[in-house]
């Protein structure tokens, strides 16, 4: 796979964010989403900020208070037992060692445009923030589905109940409607499809299941948008390929001759993530057509192996031109990156079932 | 409370149920969904059977196969240091206890009809049996809403890749229309409102959660049944109190002059259940008035309190009467029992919000 990753990455690093709470550090800004506006690239980035802490053995946890409408800081000490502290993105109790209580930081969506899709202008205010009972522990890892001329937005909606997957949507990127939860938790890595197919949306989903099975792909469909049914599962995971411990849907689905390209991400059970590719039926996308025996995308830059949570790419959403695949993509949960693939050569490199 | 057992309980046991499956012993006729139907009381009864094992150091896995559709016979070894067998009802791998990889039984719906409500025929068929592949390990504890000459029937289906509901519907019980999975996985315990709300049909759903969040109640809303959103988190878990380690809804919300009442179990982080019930707002069911302080009903009886597994009251459904309500329900994982009790004495016992 010839891969052109671009000279300026990463394109965009927290030391490019300037905080937008006072006395909290930019710690992420990655994982974005990306639609094309009057001529401008837009990246949805996911923000994270985490309160600074002067005290080494204070950790802290940002939580949004819808009363007050401001954040509320939670402060623990290292040395409490009841807590464990080894992951630097959450806090778990240390009897429930699978979930996570609180997370150390708070992430929401920012925008950044770009007339050439190299260079971006940040946005000093939040686009997309907080604001009901099931986001108090942030909105992260954002995609977007343009139909006709309306953008809907949807992301991972983080609270003490649970990880579901809600929606906004807008015209001018300016006014927004909130259409509430429309993945019930656990799920995340949703990718609506950007047309109906045989009169129906679908959307790619991936819920994580306690009960039995694995973190896998699912498929929904909808005739709104907003509710969505007749769930079947699409994809699963690989003994010992690089797909073998958890995936997901990355970019939005790409419509091609051949049937539905979906990147995705998938991680091995030691956390490497990498980006590969799924077609899909062109008329019926519950149907997995090929797939990528070995990852169309591996971390192997610098800035893809090293920073708050290295070995990964993650790519939220892609701008297909001709054959010219733009993959954008979240590197090591820090920054973001672009890379340039062709639509022709990830189609042939796949292995047909 | 007052609470009139029928003399009958058990109403139905395990030894009134002659297996469908060859060489398979019944070990469960409980946790029914009720309807009425042609002047006869309907207990769609779930049906647990096992394949009989002469060999205490053989467990069994009966596995649904979409192919030949017939079950599949798996058979593991109490010594092999894989697997885990402490409890009865699952085979779990010993790296991975949270979740299971086998059962050790298979569910389905059986019909059982009376025309008193107290001693019924239990036909020889399956009503509804696993057809798809998201059924394949069985479908568990249905539910029935009856919305002007439909009944919808919506059950646990269980497979290798999660727990989800799916839903069929008749008019006759004997043609049915299969919806697909209506909520993907972890979901269970789903309760559809029997008539529109301010033009939205409604459903309290229970996802179980892996990241962070318990096993809690939410509600979400459709405009056909099949396709759901606008997730909510509706009720949770109460530390010190009878409810403190699960609930989900129970029967169907019957509509009252204060509002919504939902019959709901709850149990303890010790799995004792009881039965609850919570009030919901008349116009926004998403809105809780009330609440029981204490449970409504308690394993108290012998058959209550001991069986496959003890100290459970659970129901599926009741049948409301004037004031009287017929709450039929599963008794330790077994059988079936009905209780009366009275609709304005729930209503009174109730502690407001």
């Amino acid at each position: 796979m010839n891969i052109y990753r671009y000279e300026e990455n990463p394109l965009i690093t927290p030391a490019d964010v300037k905080p937008y709470h006072e006395g909290f550090e930019v710690i992420g800004a990655f994982n974005a989403g990306v639609a094309e506006y009057n001529g401008e690239v837009l990246l949805l980035l996911r923000i994270a900020e985490r309160p600074v802490s002067s005290d080494p053995r204070i950790v802290k946890a940002p939580v949004y208070n819808t009363r007050t409408r401001e954040l509320d800081i939670l402060e623990f000490r290292t040395d409490d037992e009841r807590y464990d502290f080894s992951d630097p993105r959450v806090i778990r109790n240390v009897h429930q060692s699978a979930s996570f209580e609180y997370l150390t930081s708070l992430s929401y969506i920012r925008l950044a445009r770009s007339k050439d899709g190299h260079r971006f202008t940040i946005e000093d205010q939040p686009l997309v923030y907080p604001a009901q009972c099931l986001e108090t522990f942030g909105i992260e890892d954002p995609r977007v589905t343009q139909i006709e001329d309306t953008y809907y937005i949807y992301f991972s909606a983080v609270s003490p109940v649970g990880i579901g997957e809600s929606m906004v949507s807008t015209k001018d990127f300016v006014t927004f409607t909130h259409h509430g939860m429309i993945f019930g938790p656990d799920n995340k890595d949703v990718l609506i499809f950007p047309e109906k197919i045989g009169g129906k949306y679908y959307a790619l989903h991936r819920p994580t299941t306690k009960s039995t099975g694995n973190p896998e792909m699912w498929i929904a469909e909808s005739d709104n948008l907003v509710y969505w049914g007749n769930h079947k599962h699409l994809a699963g995971l690989r003994e010992g390929m690089w797909d073998s411990g958890r995936i997901g849907g990355g970019a939005v689905p790409i419509r091609t001759e051949k049937g539905w390209l979906e990147l995705y991400h998938g991680a091995t059970k030691e956390h490497r993530y990498c980006m590969g590719a799924l077609l899909l039926d062109p008329n019926d996308p519950s149907k997995v057509i090929a797939r990528s025996s070995r990852p169309i995308m591996e971390p192997e830059a610098d800035y893809e192996k090293n920073g708050f949570f290295g070995d990964v790419v993650f790519s939220c959403g892609a701008l297909v031109h001709g054959d010219v695949v733009k993959m954008y993509y979240g590197v090591a949960d820090t920054s973001m990156a672009c890379a340039e693939l062709s639509l022709s050569e990830i189609l042939d490199s796949l292995a047909y079932e």
